[in-house]
């Protein structure tokens, strides 16, 4: 690469943006849930860091990401406070509408470096992939966990975790065939997130299962 | 043990036969919950896994289970898509049915295995037997937080963490008394699946607290 | 201090108290939630233990607290067994109330000594404070998810999480300013319970956020 310093802004600027979403979409749903302010920072704080987190957890790395940079914990709550301050419930649909285009940036970039992680333990493809998906997605569980409701991620039949899933063996694919790991980092990002982008776009649904519904 | 060869196969057969059960029951509550494609894997997977993983982490043991065999993981998606295409509502109930009996070999084994890897690591009697029921339980756990209900194993007043918690203990007995470890986890997990069969075939009900219920 | 002895006993007096707060929670929730005796331990044991192992498996120590005291175990299974058949359901009310005291010790306690051992391992201040933060309240958490609640710690608006904050802000502060690890620890601790139980003879709440409420 020409320019390694304008490409590590650039990512630091698509995983800035995408954790703010992160953060958005749990600070949303606290509000929804009418949780306190506590409950607000918590939930927040789980969707933005709960699928890194996981994914160091089981892949044994320390530190985490938000002890390295643990001014991220500040401005999440700055963020949390300034939402409560701020944010009227007028503001949630549009501030959801316009998170949906950071947040499938993230959903390239965390499941491509958590991917690229497990790689360079030598893990097997697959593991690694799932990884990625766990990086990617496992934030939403939680906040959908700990707010008691059946995570979105399973259910709503918008392929996301997908995305994920077919990004990551984009990247092992490139890799293998002598990619750099930068590039092929960006090339499974870019994979992942236009795959969203297009579903989003297109409204395409995952296909039902028929079983479950024929009889109740 | 004379054939140590067929001692293991027959080990390896009820491992994944246990694991399939496990995995079915993922993959049967999420159909029910109409989850979709994603959902049905993640939660077939968190049934399948989510015991022996939580036990890992722990314990602090790496590589995971199935990251050593993850063509574990490959079976759990030819699982579920096979499930996805040719499973209909009215297989359920007879496919629960049939899965009770691998399940409680699976018990059996995966408790015994459990609670003899925390006595290799030279921990207490009492935290080992719980690391095994923690194997044996926690897959079904995870599974039903998920899917957003109290977790069977936590209130259907059936014995099956409590199997898991005398075949522990029998184990510890037997290998204090001079047992190979090899006969020693057979003898444990003989036991645990042994008393879930008998409750199984019984119909036995653990014991109400009458307090809970008398007031409300 | 002149007489170490008397402080550690003290300490673990508090200890032991507000272990038993905790798994009392657990217990009563899992009562009125009609759990069976395997879940009545497993979500007492949850509420007792589940905060210190979050904190533990997040700064990755190893042996677990509930390994090293494995009495404590023993303990949780008689105090268990010991509720399901003195305990009756006249008992709750007053039980929870009686359990307020030691329960807000143990706020203090467990969240400056989770402070205490993040910034032992040299961690940033900010995420020192959330260890004992999660040290505190992970346990309630954890059992509200499992009986399939919105975590009381998240919606009552009552100050918890806020003290533990707080206390943990206060432990760092003194420590800076040149006190002794174990006046900090008493120090911090003493804010932190001091003001939850400040807050629960006023009775005072945390606001509510408007923007979540005005329009449904």
């Amino acid at each position: 690469m020409s320019n390694p310093h304008l490409l590590s802004w650039a990512l630091l600027a698509v995983e800035a943006g995408a954790t703010l979403a992160f953060a958005l979409s749990g600070l949303l749903e606290a509000a929804r849930k009418q949780l306190d302010a506590v409950g607000v920072c918590l939930v927040a704080g789980l969707a933005a860091f709960g699928g890194g987190t996981l994914r160091d957890v089981l892949l044994d790395r320390r530190p985490f990401f938000w002890v390295t940079h643990s001014n991220w914990l500040w401005g999440l709550l700055v963020l949390c406070v300034a939402a409560m301050l701020f944010l009227r419930a007028r503001h949630f649909a549009p501030t959801e509408k316009a998170m949906q285009w950071p947040d499938a940036m993230g959903l390239g970039l965390f499941s491509a470096s958590g991917t690229q992680l497990a790689l360079g333990q030598d893990l097997p493809g697959i593991v690694a992939v799932f990884m990625g998906v766990i990086t990617a997605t496992f934030g939403g569980v939680l906040r959908d966990i700990v707010c008691n409701e059946i995570p979105t991620a399973l259910r709503d039949h918008r392929p996301y975790a997908v995305c994920a899933f077919i990004g990551g063996w984009v990247l092992i694919g490139v890799q293998q065939a002598g990619l750099s790991p930068g590039l092929a980092l960006l090339v499974g990002a870019a994979t992942a997130s236009g795959l969203r982008a297009a579903a989003l776009l297109s409204g395409y649904t995952l296909p039902r299962w028929s079983s479950g519904a024929e009889r109740r």
